[in-house]
This record gives structure tokens, C-alpha cells and sequence, in this order.
């Protein structure tokens, strides 16, 4: 089960794609939850857009550990799992939401853009399968 | 966002179709961890196999609780997640396993039947979105 501090090349495009990946984070009480999301990669850091009214912000004030795999579309014995811990940030006009919303290919109102955050990951280790 | 303390139907294909989900545990030291499963689901019980000598193992011994989350492959903006107790129980013979492969519709020798367990996971509530 190979575990690396970098990104190995062959499971890059999991994170470059726009893909839908898992993200686990620890509530409140201690336990797991796990969400879809949609999410950003540039190489260094991953990125979700989110607001301060969501269970995961809670969960992410108490505990910033967080664990995020995304499976290859194209077959399911290939994953990457990405654990590393989370800080948020303010995002000013829901930019960053509106970029996402670039990447996945839709457009909507931002219906709370005074909520909507940034949750940074710096990745401290990546596993990869398959 | 809707929770219930059953499945609602609207989402129960997504557990009976043979689907590869992410299983988020708390590792020994507290942090999260995410890993693509086969599983199985019997109305009642979901159910995983595993080995005595994985991690996630470990993980469990510690932590019994475990979120579960299953997104819907014609449709990524829906998605079912799980949360419960697991509960680790020897597999004799590696049957579970073996049907497991069945379900899969794949069939390989297994390698380590002697340390073959089930990971038998008790939902105690559902979350469903879209």
C-alpha cells in the first residue's frame, strides 16, 4: 500500500479532473462523516468551496485532520487519498466558489456569498491503488 | 439535508447495486482515513471484507464507528452516506469473501483465507443528497 509526501505521477489526473471525491472529516461526537465534493487541485494545495452554516465546518473547527479520495472514473480498483489538514479562509464575493463553479461546468447564484468559505488542504501524505 | 434513521428508497439502489464506495475510519492516531470498498447489502447489514493484517483493521479496533458514502454513478450530485458501528467477525473459509467476488462479478483465488474477517457495520442513520 504505497503512501507518498508528493503526488505520484500516475494518479495525478485524479486530481486535475474535475472529479467528485469523498471527503471524511470527524464530527462534533467524534465520529466520521463522509461527503461528496467537488474540489480543486493546482499541484500544491486542494481546495472546496463551503459556508460556516455546514455540519463540515463545524467538524473542521474541532479537528482540521481531514482524508479526501477520489476515484478514476474510468476504473474503480484505481484510487488516491489525500490526508492532510484543512484551514479555512474568508472568500470575498464567493470567488472561489464562482471559479468552481468554471471548472465543473455550471452556472448558478451564489445563494449565500456572505457564508461561503475556502477550505485549503496541504496534503501531508498521498495513498494511491491500483 | 435530510437524515433518517432508515434507507429512504429513493436511494436504496445505490447500496444494492454492486458499487464501489469510500469508508471513512479514525485512525490510531485520530485522523481520518478514506478507502474505495466493495461492500454488500442486505437491507439490514452492510457488509465489508477485510484482513486481520490491514490497516483499516486496526483503525476499527480503536474506533468502531465508520460513515459510508456511496455516490450514484449516473449521477454524481447524488449520493447516499451511512454512518454506524462496525463489528469485526472471523470469515471461515473466506465465504464471505468469495461472495463477495460473486457480487463483483470477478472470481480470484484468495490469497489470505486464514485472515479473512467481515466488517459488519449496524447504520444507525442515512444521509441522502439529491
Amino acid at each position: 500500500m504505497p503512501t507518498s509526501p508528493t503526488l505520484p505521477a500516475s494518479h495525478a489526473a485524479l486530481l486535475t479532473a474535475p472529479g467528485f471525491g469523498h471527503l471524511a472529516t470527524i464530527r462534533p461526537d467524534g465520529r466520521p462523516r463522509s461527503h461528496v465534493m467537488w474540489f480543486d487541485w493546482d499541484g500544491t494545495t486542494l481546495r472546496f468551496t463551503h459556508t460556516t452554516r455546514r455540519a463540515k465546518y463545524d467538524d473542521l473547527r474541532r479537528h482540521a485532520a481531514i482524508a479526501f479520495s477520489v476515484v478514476d472514473p474510468r476504473d474503480p480498483y484505481r484510487f488516491v487519498e489525500v490526508q492532510g489538514t484543512a484551514t479555512v479562509r474568508p472568500d470575498p464575493g464567493a470567488a472561489f466558489c464562482l471559479a468552481l463553479q468554471d471548472r465543473y461546468g455550471v452556472r448558478f447564484p451564489v445563494g449565500d456569498p456572505d457564508l461561503r468559505v475556502v477550505v485549503e488542504v496541504a496534503p501531508e501524505r498521498f495513498y494511491t491503488k491500483g
